[in-house]
């Protein structure tokens, strides 16, 4: 049996070299891609087996038929005894194609209704769901290491830095602490970003709707969805928008991961010197025998890149009137490539964060008179001289500050969310409800 | 009296030329800009005096003083007395000197447990607020239009395109609610943005907080914050993390609006011609005597690059480690641009879709009978012929559906969403509750 | 035999899950992407062994050796025996590895003086350098298909249009012409970036050189560069800077294409149904029987949007300080995926604007007397009437205009490169030229 | 006298509200970047007569006339007597009313044969081609400083770093002629760039030229253009397009100077503490009285990500049919003002180069022991030792290579470009061709 790449192609003419060149240029990686949706185009294809057999469409036995079918073809799919491939257009073609090779004309009654417009949508929606729920378990797991690690080290020195400039005496507890409120926000803004593209686009065909009273509330709550995304439209136009709002909930996490990886860069430097990374995570140079460099931590500062290339693709594809175009077949491999490079990178995070070994005695060396200038001229204005008058009288004169303690100073740092009181419990609360 | 452009300069040489050139480069259009945040910079200076009165480093008599001398500071600058320009170094500057100015010592104290930092950090926050309540009632308001606009012509006929090919038989209905429900979702990720935002970042210095015991519960409320937000090195971290996601959300709305001008620019063409711009939206050319140009959806459609600009500056500037780095001052410049062009983009475009003229007798003409093919394939599907036969079967046969009326097919589309079931009030109702 | 990942591993301990994640993340497709390398790494090893000689660190009889099993490695890699894949760490390896296999201690001679810095570089630039020759083809391809249609075409009648609206009478060759020209300057343009990066990095080591008297003259001329990028960091600095110039090259032929193709989106539309595309440049939908989309051409403007992701992408990586850093691995993907992208979709457009089907009758009954208004006012100016008042004399007094015909108007345009004096043979001139 | 800001307005209404927040939306700051474009556009209004008086629109007396005219705007235009400001829609009218103004309807002739949209390409690409030169300059300029300082370096140990991690002895004499190659290279690109848009746009009117023997070789000789750019419709299609290539050789440059602003902001932190900044190009802090900050630097490597932006935002514009869209008037603001901060920011690097000042002690301080296992490493490979078992041999055997010195490493370091063997002469060579 010969397998048709599209089934409804006009004739089944010879492909000479040109046609071979366009087919794959318009197909490119797409049926690959389809890999990462098979399994939610399959789920929406049994909804929507469903919903046509509420309006009669579709006999309850039909349905039996078609369900079983797809149960079969999922399971052949995972075992690999169903192979996903470049005989096939796309996932979507490959399902109906599975339907009628298993069930005859049968088969050829799931595209009622539907079409592969709010076919992939659908597919593409429940995919991006999963992935963000991936994604803010994992901004959970950072936010988490990050608390635990601020509250072992919340006593531990460290030089506070602004400008890349040693500024005033800090502690470990607030730097970790910083990434944990980040990543709290991070994890609230998955969720709001799954609350705003939780609409079921399933039952909206081309754009136009269909002349069928498909049943579009009960396919909404089978898949799980939070609200039914009612104009076909507003369906086809979203293809993108979606996608870009998904990405910047990524982009957010990963941008907090640059500035740690670019943090650790330094802060593992010869020069800098306050903390070793676990061997995991730093390798050799391929001439200079004594290096170890800390590539691991470069790549996810890296990464962040590719969520910039992948976002500004998907927009540049968006500058078109209404209605499904063929550039927004387009959307597809930025998305899942950006996402599942991106959730590679997160699942490393905690592992390194917990794993990371301050030099405590290096740490507790860069601390120098200048740095607890600050803290000075807060105590001269605490006793009344006027803030710019203290400034303007330390400038210089640093020499007194010497005999302060690092230690001192975070005890007395006593601002809400400075060292003294970095408020842990607070943010793992908010941690708990999001 | 001299103004001294830096409070905290150390000495006050000559400038020669070339430190003019540094100074200009430094500082660039800082001043001008702050102009959009002196409001809200002021408004959070006397918040933070009375924080300061509340653990005693003023006496009441000293805040009174303080923001008096503040109000009258805010009433000569929106009068135009007070001139916020190049004299100062920036809007900060302008109110320690201000203060300093009519109250001498008293006036050098307001500094006293704030940083620039926390106090850029805080205007902007606050400015940013504002912003997004502006821009979530543009959308409110666009989606009213629409949804005006839907209502009374939900039975007129359309053509369906998809790749701006015609498609099926559609209706004006359709199209306007289609931006209808877009704008609901943008002005709901407004909301989401508006409540993500709403952190204090004020009382957290520098990025490390201070030896002060700063009442930041007591600011966050009088300010107006949903809460606050905790950590002083997070502050600083969450600039630009925070303005992405505010201009985000601008995006989204203006994303909608260039679709929306792209359709606008193909309809009104001589090709189209479906629709008519009310006169004020278009203009003539300089060599052409008979053209009229839909110069101002034009120009809407180009609004969303400016935004690609500004976000994809800011984004570009964050590749940096933690804490504060002079990098970030330049955040401010594309933030507040981005945002003055896309609200006073948005601001027409209510008049522009209630001017919309539609040209009937065009859209009807647009109508041609094989748009009616995928009625007839569902039709066929309803009595039983499986889908993708009835499509075979149909394929190159539209003769016999000359016949059919456009606006009983849009009679006939029921599914949820489709022209016959537009769900409006579900839309108006959303609008209500966002 | 078992193949070590990596070379210059310290210890061969097990892997367990965290660390095969790690690996992965590290790696990526890295060793997929060097495919589009290795020949040319394994020409450049060719040619390092050879200076190698030339200074006596290998024997005439040792570089004969290595010579000969690298001719063999390619042999192999090309009929598929040897097969690159993910059991090496990158091609890099799999050639040392290749060599040590087959040569023992001579085969670890072949990294003496390099380092894998300077080895991908140089395999990188020779593959640009090859990619840009392709490029160059490309688009004297399409300047001349454009050449040869604007020939045949440039007594056809097409209106002229701005703003997306009807302005004046132009014909189909001014339009092919247009696109002619674009493209002797694309030309043009890769011929020049292919000087600017013709430099040979090989010798440069890890960025710092080595401690060998080199002869980089040679390896200059043997590999066939134009000169020698003498500085060593600088080679490394030049990492994504060079790529970024060669996707621009790629971006402004695209740019082009993305333009062509909105042309023919529009002009195969109902309403323009201004030409046909060859059948194969179309395709159908899967629920629509009647549709014909111009799905090609669509993926055709679509492909711009990859060369704005992946540059962006590059650039977003390069915010660093100078030389190597392991983020720059991250240039590889980028660069060859948009390559590869861009030069299938170029191949694709000679054939297609030669198979354009132009619509004549359309294209004449789309001129209204309007459309000679600006002829008309310039030939009043040219009677003496002031230009300007020529202009608001003809603003609503078209009726005169009526009789005038199409084909005198574009024989009247005599400016040079208008409709009447296309200057053809002077861009076919320049095109020898490139 | 009342300025007309439209002179082919149709009629003089009042202007409501609306009308004038439509007129703020499309004019923007379009008459103030004018300014930018007045002198060119004068020159090219002049140029343009002369043409019209070669082909006898104007008499010889007619053309005097006009060209006193306009010299007489150019220097009220200089002397500020004529303020070009927001009463004129545009500098283009405002030189067709000044015209006008001064010789009647002598004044409403220049714009024969001429659109705004030539007019404007022509002013823009004079402009441009300024820039251009300037930018060349300066990239000579940073050149030249380099290579003044590379010189005087040549010996100055320096730690060699990659991933920000110690890794061979090197010398400021590379570091520097690693920075003097590479403005060559951009010094090189901008030339190339000059030349590739050296072509006249003047005498396409909107483009579809004019029914005039325009002497367009006269023009484009006049003007100093390279070539005429032919075909009508590309120039309208090169806006955008030329602009994406000139501000790329700016990112070129740009791009080395976020690099080197890298560089010195680590290099001036306590931790490397390997040079000090000129007084002038650092600052103190608002709340810390210890702090001197490197800002300047900071604002330099922020000023990349400018160009990002309007490159980012004109590409966004582009999408777009053939033709003059009024889209295309938004390149104006992105391109000037990306222009004018790279230019500013670049003027300031020769001096900051110059006064660099080397803290030489701690530079030798910073060599450690491993920092010469790869020179031992080649000295074993040049004996014979395999280098692969050479390097294997040395990776944790550093103690023998302590009484090592640093300065004979950099003398050893002899492959072409490395410390023995910089080749500044041949760099100063090409910097004089270019």
């Amino acid at each position: 049996m010969t397998k048709p790449k599209q089934l409804w192609a006009t004739k089944n003419s010879e492909k000479n070299e040109l046609q071979q060149r366009v087919e794959q240029f318009m197909s490119g990686q797409d049926v690959m891609l389809d890999h990462y949706l098979f399994e939610f185009d399959i789920q929406a294809s049994k909804v929507h087996a469903q919903g046509l057999q509420r309006i009669d469409i579709l006999s309850q036995t039909e349905l039996d038929q078609i369900t079983a079918s797809l149960d079969e073809l999922l399971s052949q799919f995972k075992s690999g005894k169903f192979v996903l491939d470049q005989s096939f257009e796309d996932g979507h073609s490959a399902i109906e194609y599975f339907l009628t090779e298993q069930l005859g004309d049968l088969g050829k009654k799931i595209h009622t209704g539907r079409s592969r417009n709010d076919q992939v949508m659908v597919a593409t929606r429940l995919y991006c769901k999963q992935a963000l729920v991936e994604l803010k378990q994992s901004c959970i797991d950072i936010a988490k290491a990050c608390l635990t690690q601020a509250e072992q080290n919340k006593n531990s020195v460290m030089p506070g830095y602004t400008h890349i400039q040693r500024a005033v005496v800090s502690s470990w507890g607030l730097w970790f602490a910083s990434f944990a409120e980040s990543f709290c926000d991070n994890a609230l803004l998955v969720q709001q970003t799954l609350d705003w593209i939780d609409a079921n686009p399933l039952g909206t065909a081309a754009g136009y709707g269909v002349n069928l009273q498909l049943d579009r509330d009960y396919t909404t709550e089978a898949l799980g969805f939070g609200r039914m995304q009612i104009n076909p439209m507003y369906v086809q136009n979203s293809r993108g928008k979606f996608e870009l709002q998904i990405l910047m909930a990524f982009k957010q996490a990963m941008l907090d991961i640059r500035r740690l990886a670019w943090d650790l860069s330094l802060f593992t430097s010869a020069e800098f010197n306050l903390v070793k990374l676990p061997d995991l995570f730093s390798t050799g140079s391929s001439i200079m025998p004594n290096k170890r460099n800390p590539d691991t931590v470069e790549l996810m500062r890296a990464q962040y890149a590719k969520l910039v290339g992948v976002f500004n693709e998907i927009e540049s594809l968006l500058s078109l009137p209404s209605g499904y175009q063929r550039d927004l077949q387009n959307t597809k491999a930025p998305l899942i490539n950006g996402i599942t490079e991106a959730l590679s990178c997160l699942a490393l995070v905690p592992e390194l964060l917990s794993g990371i070994d301050i030099c405590h005695r290096n740490c507790e060396k860069a601390i120098e008179p200048a740095m607890f200038a600050t803290d000075k001229a807060v105590e001269l204005a605490r006793e009344g001289v006027p803030f710019r008058q203290a400034y303007q009288q330390l400038k210089d004169n640093y020499q007194d500050l010497a005999s302060r303690s690092p230690n001192q100073s975070l005890e007395e740092r006593v601002s809400p969310g400075a060292c003294a009181n970095l408020k842990l419990s607070e943010m793992a609360n908010r941690l708990e409800n999001v």
